[in-house]
């Protein structure tokens, strides 16, 4: 009889479950459920208004994606609980929330329903981004060190500015609650009843070390005075390693999801993180980016070093017994958007439909023609500031090299290469910083479809690129930690054996493209540190000069 | 009795005539004939295929033009002949062809029909490139400092390339042509049977000097042996100041156009330089921008100064008794016709179609409503090279501070900004090297259709811009030295304060804006210098790579 693990998948606007088959790593059936409160960025449920930047979850949804899309992938694949070995969960991060001291959301109290921070906040609530900067600030004062391991700040998007602003803007809630937990952590809890923390959200999203565990008392204390003994009173010390079995499925969860009481459900994971074991990836010298609007890159490396631009190093933190590496380029495909929304002009929309494509894939067939260097064009992708290396939201576009026969395929293929190159630095960077990146890894749905893309990144970084075979690839890596906790395989390297799941196609650099993206990139390096480094700061002047007229 | 002139102005292709009333200076009648030859780039009339690069016309044609505008200008008006004073003519140039010694032109003699090297060599007939770069190699390596004048290197577009050219490849024609004249003296020949050289032509275009004379023959031999005495046996060393009567119309011009036998006729002139008393410059410290697909500027100055960038200075080359500059910025109109050609978005052609607007119009509009500093963009506007200050044909475009939210009308808004830049730092160069720029005057249809770039140019300059009222500026100035050679007024000061016709709109630098511009520009000229004079060549570099690739 074939046995089976589920891995469920939280992300920004749906929940998936995938059912996979242990003994082939087929996936067998998949489901998904789109939050029927989505991202709330504007008003709660009651009609109350949020402030700017404001982006809330309700964690009532997070429930029914348990029990809607369990029931379904079982049902669909005809597939018996009694077969299910275990259980992983993945999410978005830092994606947390306030609750009582048994579990339970503070907004599904009546009395905090009105009340915007008894909610999930999601990971891109911006509105704590005055938090994150004053704890930089004192960090920077105070010479602590901890912010080494996090590029030297943190931006709104981590956990201590979110919970500082409770703190400060509704102190009644910060004493109602009795937790503030990531919200894969939650949904464990729900599962099984057992309070854990994984060691991927606390070291990438709260501060948290292996060795040295969180910030001091003191400095908390320092933020403000009701955080003081915020790790003891609301978080927790014990932190457990990714892989550890959290607990079992309770008759609650039972109720809820169909599966079986007692079934092994993994510790809480990251959706970027877990996607590396789901490629195969085991050891260091390997970097998986996961490709969409933006790029996430992971990198496993063997030792902690402080790298400039990266996000954060934790032990632990993506594959047990190696140093995680989390790095982002912050505009990949939305890059690419922007272009054919505003720059392409109407004939090119004509043709595209006359042929029945869309206007990306015109561009694709119109570029792919074009030999590397034939257009003549360097660009800095930089459209949405630069996350990476740089670390400064201030650096804008630049693009260098237009003549009056430009063609918009020659730009679009531009931005491109340009992320390539943007890739390209971060190995660089790496390497040169001692985190040396032998072999890349791809996965996202850009991999699937757009392989000029691919090739480009092969021939700029001169580096072989493996694609995910999965459609669902945080989610079968969720699975494989579900099939490791429930014993079927003895570790996440005798899983990747049989579920981890590559293309058959590889991207493999052609050399004499190679030689021509050298010289090329030796010419994005120049810009980029021109431009980058405070030689000339004209951009960081033009976006002030721009703020300034606008009042 | 009212009293007329006649100017004819021969453009790259058509050329027309405007009748104006000396006593009011109204422009009575405008009469055009499109070149029934037009360009001739890809064949011969008998077939016989062209080179890359070639540009030729035909000179009847411009006999068709007298034959036709004439009779034209006079019979819409209901003016005869006796009223008309005298005639002007102003072409391109170097527009230039070989005659016989009675002016016939080699391409009218059945045993050269088929030759393409016995035909009119349009300015921008750039097959003789390599001669121009052998010239100018030859001039530095023998230290002679002619070249100086010229902003240090002349292009194909001069006279010397061209005669080269045929010297080198059809030694036969050279050999039969008595005479190789320039188009626009070659009219005034046909008009008054007398062959006659202007100053402007073989100041700008054949190395001649008010006091130096022309190169050495010594010089010429150098270039190639059939050179030796061309300025004795093709030109001429009788150079006529502009404003000069050069004869009457004769027998054959009478039968051709209907003017009276005796109208006086002036020398040839030049279709921009010509422009300058037309608008009423009559002194040094004015500047004219003639605008359209390239901006051809053309200053008046007290001393002959050595200038980077700039085309040529001449004694007596614009005005009578002051040194005349050129100057050309080589991509402006061309500039957002390539941007709304290539760059605009299919939804933008839709809004303007049902405005009933093209879309130059809807983006003026949208561009119109942005701040100064808005954008946050920065364009170098080198998209054709840079033919003023850095005189370098292998610069390419540059742009700086696009973001995802960046809009078509701010990259439109920026790429006109860029060409005001483009023009205050020839203003700034020349004032740099002595030749101060009090006051702006603008023709050229741009100027009275685009009142966004005008009120830009003016605050970008800090300067008021005064416009051109006539649609034939060029014409119209040709018509002030027929009026001044007829004798009807003492000279051309005289004759501007009647015919010199300016637009009632000033252009008046706005005081807030012109604050946020310079701040602007000091970033275009660092990026200038930077990208412009070899801190950083890489767009040098990138043309060279893209020539490679192209093989």
């Amino acid at each position: 009889m074939c046995k089976y693990s589920v891995g469920i998948d939280y992300g920004s606007l749906s929940g998936r479950a995938v059912l996979v088959n242990l003994e082939t790593g087929e996936e067998v059936a998949t489901s998904v459920l789109e939050y029927p409160h989505a991202v709330m960025d504007e008003s709660l449920p009651c009609g109350k208004k949020l402030g700017v930047d404001w982006a809330l979850q309700h964690p009532q949804d997070y429930l029914d994606v348990l029990k809607v899309t369990i029931p379904n992938v079982l049902k669909q694949a005809n597939v018996s609980a009694d077969d299910v070995v275990g259980v992983g969960i993945d999410f978005t991060a830092c994606t947390v929330l306030p609750t009582k001291a048994d579990g339970t959301p503070l907004c599904f109290i009546d009395e905090y329903k009105s009340e915007p921070h008894a909610y999930v906040k999601l990971w891109k609530h911006h509105a704590a981004q005055k938090y994150a900067d004053m704890l930089n600030e004192i960090d920077f004062n105070r010479g602590e060190e901890f912010l080494n391991l996090y590029g030297g700040k943190i931006l709104s998007e981590w956990l201590v500015p979110k919970v500082w602003q409770i703190a400060d803007e509704a102190p009644h809630i910060y004493d109602e609650m009795d937790r503030f937990i990531e919200a894969t952590d939650w949904v464990v809890w729900q599962l099984t009843g057992n309070e854990t923390r994984n060691s991927c959200t606390a070291g990438y999203k709260a501060l948290w070390h292996k060795q040295n565990g969180y910030p001091t008392n003191d400095f908390f204390k320092a933020l403000h005075p009701k955080l003081e003994n915020l790790v003891d009173e609301k978080l927790s010390r014990d932190i457990l390693p990714l892989g550890t079995k959290a607990g079992e499925i309770n008759e609650y969860a039972s109720n809820l999801t169909g599966l079986k009481v007692g079934t092994p459900v993994a510790v809480g994971n990251v959706d970027a993180h877990v996607a590396v074991p789901a490629v195969g990836i085991s050891g260091a010298g390997k970097m998986l980016m996961i490709m969409g609007t933006s790029t996430c890159h992971m990198l496993i490396g063997n030792e902690e070093k402080i790298v400039p631009g990266m996000c954060g190093v934790v032990e632990d933190g993506i594959i047990n017994g190696f140093n995680g590496y989390e790095v982002g380029q912050s505009c990949v495909g939305d890059h690419f958007d922007w272009f054919v929304k505003n720059c392409v002009p109407k004939n090119y929309t004509d043709e595209a439909e006359c042929k029945g494509i869309n206007l990306h894939q015109l561009l694709r067939e119109k570029a792919k023609k074009l030999m590397v260097g034939e257009s003549g064009l360097v660009a800095l992708d930089w459209w949405n500031g630069n996350r990476s290396v740089l670390v400064n939201g201030d650096l804008t576009g630049v693009m260098v090299g237009m003549t009056l026969l430009t063609k918009p395929e020659e730009i679009y293929r531009a931005l491109i290469e340009a992320t390539a190159y943007g890739t390209r630095m971060i190995i660089e960077t790496f390497d040169k910083y001692g985190v040396p990146i032998d072999e890349l890894f791809a996965c996202g749905g850009i991999t699937q479809k757009d392989d000029l893309m691919m090739q480009i990144y092969a021939d700029v970084t001169n580096r072989t690129i493996k694609i995910s075979a999965s459609n669902q690839t945080p989610a079968l890596g969720s699975a494989m930690y579900g099939a490791v906790v429930g014993g079927y395989f003895k570790d996440l390297t005798a899983a990747a054996v049989v579920m981890a799941n590559l293309d058959e196609k590889v991207y493999v650099p052609i050399m004499q493209n190679v030689a021509v993206y050298n010289k090329l990139y030796a010419e994005y390096e120049l810009l980029h540190n021109y431009f980058g480094h405070g030689e000339n700061n004209v951009l960081k002047r033009l976006k002030e000069l721009k703020k300034g007229v606008r009042g």
